[in-house]
């Protein structure tokens, strides 16, 4: 018996993708209501999208579509008193459609190197403004409110980038290819398809969250880190159940697990397996040492410069937020490529994140003063950078000081150690 | 000696015509906030006028943009309850703008086809929700609260549907070079042009406002109309201050000088001497007959369907709103092209609009009940259609029946009866 992909044209690709989107991502209902954060250049996806939307009974579609290149306009050429700018009215509507129930569908797709040359204090400037003027918002999303989830569109910027040797037309072509692939829209009946990954990750988060890990030791060629896990802490992976009762996947594709480390029991040092491209530029070559949770040495190859600024946006930035397991052959992983976009590369490889932590990754972790009491971090930036390979091996350390095996050769090895 | 059009490059126009519309449109002061509103398609030149408005050291550019084939797929797909639902918050951010003294800027360009095909009641259904929705802003944005213009951008589907017979890049070429030309972004000091044109429509303004005519006789090919004006009328053109005290231009361009008819003071009738693009579709060969104010006959040779859901809008779809002048040979005129659009197209002749009045129109205007005790139109529509032909004339009736000559084959013909 063979299994082959099935012989689908672009056109039905697409349309899975947006089915996808609506019917899996936000699993948006009857009579419900949709907002969709997109570039400009996602607007023949956004139309689909719509549709999609429309065809499974919205109430409304609310799109509301950014210009990146306006963001580089503004760096060239604003005064210091506008990077400061940020009205608390300009996130009233996202608000007020929280309030009222819709759904949020985010559409990723930007410019690797769009503020390439811009001076970093102002970026850095601009994104805290931004971010606390979010972050009753970001707060909001991330207890989950609503069902929300974020897909991804191939602007000409940044398949050039991904694909910089081919002609324009063809970078698109390749990288829609592979985000069907990594998204399984080029499958015959993704839903079917999806529902079968999504058991998989929720039997691993099961089992995770059975075992309670005080720690997890991670050793490959270029890190030897014991990550201390929060007290009370949660895995999650794959669909989420919004407060609402509607369970969406916040991420498509998705292929990690996921927690919350203790910002002060972190002991080790990592080394990045994938280049990290953040705020415009791409920041090769990372090695850190933590020491109590705190990094205490970050050094990079390239884009040092961008990685102490993130690392000094505010102390919660020097701790982690994260840490998420991903088997080294996952899907994004097979596509052997860098999507220079974390909601592809985060699921190519085991990974960290500096910055905020999630408040589902802590039990009652939306509670006031819940996050610091578990020992999870806070912080006004979140991001992702790869540390697994091929050879990482991962061990569960309980209460006791007893090992189990998590990970052996970034496949799970966690079998033999089940209680059942 | 002889007067040469400036030979200047396509970005030269390009970068005249974006300074133009934030320094005579909007008249952007240093600190001064800018929202824009815009098609996706029109992306180009907002970033050319979020530049020229930084430069101008604006403290906020906030761009609104739009996708009208949204509106296209919501009519095919989405439900009744769809099209009328228009939550309140949805005009919160524009209001909250309004109060904090942003500029408005409004960039024209859409498919005058995109709703061909469309059920005509869907249409007028949802215009009907989203006019009820905006009228406290429309309300705030006609009494000019705050400075506020409108220019245009040449989208790929309305520059073919102007010039159809020429490749795609041909076409936008050809509406950029007529907008730049109407617009006088083509020479070399074209803001010094506009200062010159604006002083010469108001001084046609503050002539027929000191003539204080009770009524205009309109007389050609097509028509023979009086129109009584409504008590307290003013004639407005050209440049308008703000409450804030900023003197913008609404329009750009503008070659009408304009006021309100007494909405009970109409009779005769006319005939459309253009097209008209309305709601997607064509309207050709109108013709109406006013008795007592009100449209007693009309009819279409071409979309009558859409005409009559116009004007059972409300009651006030049933009466004019705006009388205005235009010289024959005005910029748009000359041009000899329909731009599909009312921005420009409203400059090529004399016209009339069905509907809502401009409270500026008539002394007080803004102050509540005002308009009705004047005799002035309110209605959800506003709706220019040109009647305007070089063969106009039109005589000012002052109280004691007294005529006067106003405009003589379609020029203005004042002069001589100047008490000056
Ligand atoms: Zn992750
Ligand atoms: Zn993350
Ligand atoms: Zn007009
Ligand atoms: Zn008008």
């Amino acid at each position: 018996m063979t299994a082959q992909a099935a012989a689908l044209s672009f056109e039905d690709k697409l349309a899975n993708y947006a089915d996808l989107l609506v019917r899996v991502g936000v699993n948006l209902q009857p009579g419900g209501k949709l907002r969709v954060n997109a570039p400009i250049e996602a607007a023949s996806l956004v139309r689909l999208i719509a549709a999609k939307a429309y065809d499974a009974g919205a109430l409304d579609v609310s799109v509301n579509y950014q210009d990146q290149h306006l963001g580089r306009v503004m760096y060239e050429r604003a005064t210091d008193a506008a990077l400061d700018y940020a009205p608390e009215w300009a996130i009233e509507e996202p608000a007020h459609q929280m309030d009222d129930g819709y759904a949020f569908l985010s559409i990723a797709g930007s410019d690797p190197d769009l503020l390439a040359g811009i001076d970093q204090g102002k970026i850095a400037r601009r994104s805290k403004t931004m971010a606390i003027l979010s972050k009753p918002l970001a707060e909001r999303q991330m207890a989950f409110e609503i069902n929300w989830s974020v897909g991804a569109m191939p602007i000409p910027s940044w398949a050039a980038k991904v694909f910089p040797d081919v002609p324009q037309e063809q970078a698109i072509s390749q990288l829609w290819d592979a985000i069907f692939a990594v998204s399984r829209a080029d499958q015959s009946d993704p839903v079917a398809a999806w529902r079968t990954h999504l058991e998989r990750l929720s039997s691993v988060t099961k089992y995770l969250n059975e075992r309670r890990y005080s720690a997890l030791h991670l050793r490959n060629s270029g890190s030897d880190i014991t990550f201390g896990l929060a007290d009370g802490h949660l895995w999650a992976g794959g669909a989420w159940p919004a407060q609402n009762g509607i369970l969406g996947v916040p991420n498509l594709p998705t292929d990690e697990v996921f927690t919350a480390p203790h910002r002060e029991r972190v002991d080790g040092y990592v080394s990045a397996s994938k280049p990290l491209s953040v705020r415009g530029t791409l920041i090769e070559g990372i090695r850190m040492r933590f020491e109590a949770g705190r990094v205490v040495e970050a050094s990079a190859t390239r884009g040092q410069d961008v990685l102490e600024s993130l690392l000094n946006t505010d102390e919660g930035a020097r701790h982690l937020g994260e840490l998420a397991l991903v088997e080294y052959d996952s899907p994004v992983a097979r596509a052997g490529m860098l999507f220079y976009n974390t909601l592809f590369d985060e699921n190519a490889a085991s990974h960290i994140a500096l910055g905020q932590a999630y408040a589902f990754n802590v039990e009652g972790g939306t509670q006031p003063g819940r996050m610091a009491q578990a020992g999870v971090n806070e912080s006004l930036i979140h991001v992702d950078w790869m540390i697994g390979t091929p050879d990482t091996d991962v061990d569960g350390i309980r209460a006791d000081g007893q090992r189990e095996s998590v990970m052996r050769a970034g496949k799970w090895a966690y079998e033999a150690q089940s209680e059942a």
